[in-house]
């Protein structure tokens, strides 16, 4: 012990060695050692106090703590991690999208990126061509970081805009068409108040609710919550008793959820968010009128922990449900923020939203356990939400806002069928329809305003790309539409953008198969034809292959081609979904000629030409005029439920008059689906224009 | 630069000039020192990593950053304060409670320390005598703290614990008597529900309304937050479908609140909780029977913000509400942790709960703004509450459990009040009925079954000890009796626990002032009578006061004394009262006669003289038959509406048919004020039996 060379009246243990002086604890701890000591750069003290800023921001620090940057080309994203974790780890962290349809198995072989330079370590795999090795390619998923590393998402990776349905005059026109009295879940009130006297002094709450009975409000089913109270003295006296009463009228009773100084009544903004698996859209709606002021869309960031539900239920499972929500949540907040930014409002003016999914997607967005959703008896959690709050879910708009779930019937058909068939009439006419929404999983509802029976059949992730070799979304690049020479077997290509073909999407894989079929370069079992020898013929290991573009045409320098696995690939999903509409007309003793009309709603949908799905045999062979394209009636729906009232106890008796019909233990389906892996079918007599068309070609 | 000695790969710039060895960042910021060197105590490695951290708990870094130890005795508390921090400020830090009546003013000479030791700076007082200075005592909210100080509380300045309301075995079953038909708010409906097959796959939620449904429980009004749709999946599996939902009933709807596994319906715990200005006290009820199984009470902690509602409010303002809140809120909890520990229970059980309270009390446990009720007009915020959660409002019970608040019609008549009157049976009878609450504040019903008024005089704060020089509370050591010997003048005292002499509390000042004026100590305007030079009579500077202790009687050693000014602050008390009285019976025509029952209540007056308290003016002059105490009507309330929805709802009933008469703008009330500001009273022919006594005295 000694006396401290700066504070003699201080007793420390402390002695610097290089100077033979005790130092107390203040001074051993002061932000400025350079007044005690001349060997600044090689005391500790400086180096902890001076020194340790500047090495925590430097790489060094972290690679002192076993951390590495990892740099993403072209977006020039930069992201910090722990040695030993993934690239795909490292590309969410960076919010760098890129595909994962597996959600990281190693199974997909989409997640590809080139190693430009650093220190990585790889898990072999078949999945990449020779070629695409010596060109540094590696599968995010299957490789590790060891040190600072720079890669380039390749252009085959990169996730592009995708096309949405077009929004416009004319849909805001025909929705604005099927509101016609607006009434919000979450009302606006003004009032003028009268100011308090000694001969009229009822608490500010009392006041509040004479004010909202004058204005026609029952007030005898009130509720409002402690932190309105909390400041309601103050907002009453703000505006010199002018108050706007914000109430959420909920399905028996309505609560104050806030109080606002002022008229605030003239601006009120509401949101129509459709969650697809695949793609988030949002509106952004006028609620005084109903005008869409904007629409804005986006890729599902939970696409990085895989491309359908029964793959994002396993990630929530693994990593908590919370994972899945931000990443929604992320996708969604990111749109809103473009819309209420291009509009040039303030997203606290968001007062209404309406959220239109399917059940596992509203079920992940709320944090909702959704594990049993894929467990038989396949239950889902909530099938019929409260009207919830903003602020509760973490959205981008008021913390009071009222956010009202599309209710959905059963575990594979969700909110969004709901918001659909609410849409397209279905409930409302006496026409017979079959309503269908293909994706993943498709969903086919069939009925009138008498009755609805509904069914969902897992149709693969064909359709929208997956476990198909060069299979991609319906982005800019995608091979959208394909005919083929019937002498020379050479293809002519219609791509998204007119951009040089990336890959082929699910409607350019139902023409090639068709035209394939048509043309004879494969039987009506989906085996190649063509000798081994022609042009067009490549192969990937042993598998015969259908060239579709040479390496030189792409921007891939790959030959981009089509497999028979892909074509059987693409056989298990149209069959699955035709072996539904026919299980699901048996059910109810209808025949594809009673029906009155087919609509098909979706994404894919709309780029579906409907004679060349005839001829696969995924739609059936009736008048082509009973089909017709509804769009993205999901939003259409959300946009009807955000606006009126009437709509959304609509949807909520649409969604208890629907009669679910469980394929997973039906022994039928299983006869169907096995009958539709043909081309079309193996009863030709139900495809009697291919089975006439067939014939033509073959004579 | 040299290459680190445990990782040679890396350039550093540290060298450490004992070992003479480069250090790298890592090494260097390294939490165990020790594995590299030897001489650890006078490394400052190891001094910052290790040795601060035991630093930051000593004195000598406090001091550093300018903070110094206060040191509390007899309770052997110490706090750290900064300097120019008051020693008021620095109790209330340490939980050390202090008497601060006007909220460190510095104008109630209350808050009285005696500095042991250390550095202080004070302002000078008159409140304090110079022998009081001598021996080193200051006023707290007057003497700020300059380096570590330590001060005792001395005898007088101890809050003791308060003389509460007895509770038995009786007062239970005169409550359990009250209640016939148990109806909690919060309701445990245990459930063994059907396990979902795919022939039965309804969503969780619709399973458990079935299952509620099947209870009897109206499912068309049930609202359910998001995080009970959260956690319901586990929850309903978790013991195989065997669930208790816990059930909130508001209202106009239900909430179900939480969903546990198994059946947990078979205990159940409640809360009654009195929020006084002074003391609160809480009930721990059985709710299946509605046994009292504990009753604690304490100091209310706002204490040392003020002793009224007034300074409470005032402190509010400066300080915010949170402040108020949070000092009531750990008053509360402390008791509630006394009556489960002393049960033996878990505080998650308590799942009911009702708060009683004043205007103030109520909307400062709530955090709701107090201040226009201090205000004219008067304006409470909230006079009738909704059903809250307890974890909203912080009470240390079950998160979700249901917190009635007792419904208050004005600013100045509380929850408390409408509490006693439910209690009373005013309501329930036919007999015209008086009720008083006298304390700082005096609250007065007149009223029966078919009507009821009610006003609030302010009294001061006289009979709870303030504004007097020796005044104190109902605490051991005060006197509450007193009687005079008519010859000497020698008093003879009765103190709480028989305790020396310490102050004297509100019931004492009463019989002291009703036997000095029979006695003739003072004459009926309040002025003394006796000669200065009696050996009764002394002086606080040129003020007269009779001598009721002399210093050797009691343990401050100084004479206890009672001036000209504390008889004028008594009597500005009891007129206040008195013409409340008067004004009210006016206001309905009503004369005293016609009462036909007096109930008085409230702590105070437990101790109450019927016959010295008409003596002096505070009581009418009727049959003392009449007069009746009830004890603390405001807990017993408050358990009535715990246990019974019935009770509750007419306790709501109770205060929306009470007409509230507002005093302050009452020009009547001033004139009986001024009448009442004698003894007995102006007009003497209003107390005949006194007038007869005074008589029989001067003859």
């Amino acid at each position: 012990m000694g006396k401290c060379v700066n504070h003699p009246e201080r007793e420390t243990s402390y002695k610097c060695m290089k100077h033979n002086i005790y130092l107390c604890d203040e001074c051993l701890a002061c932000r400025d050692p350079e007044l005690y000591c001349k060997y600044r750069s090689a005391c500790p003290i400086w180096f902890m106090n001076k020194g340790s800023k500047r090495l925590s921001e430097s790489d060094e620090a972290a690679e002192a703590a076993g951390e590495y940057t990892v740099k993403f080309q072209p977006d020039e994203k930069s992201v910090d991690v722990e040695a030993g974790e993934t690239l795909l780890d490292a590309a969410r962290k960076a919010d760098v999208y890129i595909n994962a349809s597996c959600n990281g198995k190693g199974a997909c072989g989409k997640c590809k990126l080139i190693i430009e330079s650093g220190e990585i370590e790889k898990t072999e795999t078949a999945l990449l061509s020779d070629r695409e090795k010596q060109k540094g390619y590696v599968l995010a998923c299957q490789t590790r970081v060891k040190g600072p590393v720079w890669v380039r998402v390749p252009e085959e990776t990169i996730e592009r805009k995708l096309k949405v349905a077009g929004m416009g005059e004319e849909v805001t026109r025909k929705l604005q068409g099927l509101v016609t009295d607006v009434q919000p879940m979450l009302e606006k009130v003004p009032m003028e108040l009268t100011p308090p006297t000694l001969d009229d002094s009822v608490s500010d709450l009392d006041r509040l609710r004479r004010g909202l009975a004058q204005k026609g409000v029952d007030t005898s089913r009130l509720s409002i919550g402690l932190e309105v109270m909390q400041e309601l003295a103050a907002s009453m006296r703000n505006e010199n008793w002018r108050v706007t009463a914000l109430l959420m009228h909920k399905s028996c009773s309505s609560e104050v959820v806030a109080v606002e100084p002022g008229d605030t009544s003239q601006s009120d903004l509401g949101l129509a968010i459709d969650i697809g698996t695949t793609t988030i859209v949002v509106y952004l709606v006028d609620m005084i009128g109903g005008r869409i002021l904007a629409a804005t869309s986006g890729h599902n960031r939970q696409s990085s922990c895989g491309d359908d539900v029964i793959n994002r239920i396993v990630c929530a499972e693994k990593n908590g449900v919370k994972k899945l929500s931000t990443l929604a949540l992320s996708t969604i907040n990111t749109l809103i923020k473009e819309a209420v930014d291009g509009v040039g409002v303030d997203f606290k003016e968001i007062h209404n939203v309406v959220v239109s999914g399917n059940t596992t997607m509203t079920h992940l967005l709320l944090k909702i356990e959704p594990r049993y959703i894929r467990r038989e008896p396949y239950i889902p959690s909530i099938s019929e939400f409260p009207v919830l709050k903003s602020g509760n879910i973490g959205l981008k708009a008021n913390p009071n806002a009222a956010v009202y779930v599309m209710p959905g019937p059963a575990s594979y058909v969700g909110g969004d069928i709901v918001s659909g068939v609410l849409y397209s009439g279905l409930n409302r006419e006496s026409e017979l329809t079959l309503f269908i929404d293909v994706g993943t999983n498709g969903e086919i509802v069939l009925g009138n305003q008498d009755w609805l029976i509904c069914a969902s059949c897992s149709a693969g992730p064909a359709f929208e790309g997956g476990g198909i070799r060069w299979g991609m979304r319906a982005e800019e690049g995608a091979i959208e539409g394909v005919t083929i020479d019937p002498y020379t077997f050479d293809p002519t290509l219609k791509t998204i953008a007119d951009d040089a073909p990336r890959g082929i999407c699910g409607s350019g894989m139902i023409e090639l198969l068709s035209e394939m079929m048509l043309v004879g370069i494969i039987d009506q079992r989906g085996k190649f034809q063509l000798p081994a020898g022609h042009p067009r013929m490549g192969a990937i290991g042993d598998e015969p292959a259908y060239i579709l573009a040479y390496a030189n045409e792409t921007p891939m320098e790959e030959d981009l081609v089509y497999t028979e696995s892909d074509i059987d690939n693409l056989l298990r999903s149209k069959g699955a979904v035709y072996a539904g509409f026919t299980v699901l007309l048996n059910q109810v003793g209808v025949t594809f000629d009673m029906i009155d009309r087919v609509i098909i709603t979706g994404g894919f949908g709309q780029f579906l030409d409907i004679e060349k799905s005839i001829a696969i045999g995924l739609l059936p062979d009736i008048d082509r005029n009973k089909f017709q394209y509804d769009g993205n009636s999901s939003i259409g729906g959300a946009y009807m439920a955000l606006l009126s009232d009437a709509h959304r106890k609509t949807a909520k008796e649409v969604c208890n008059a629907m009669t679910y019909l469980d394929f997973s233990t039906n022994t039928s389906f299983m006869d169907e689906f096995t009958s539709a892996l043909f081309l079309p079918h193996t009863n030709m007599e139900q495809f009697p224009s291919i089975m006439k068309r067939l014939k033509e070609t073959a004579n």
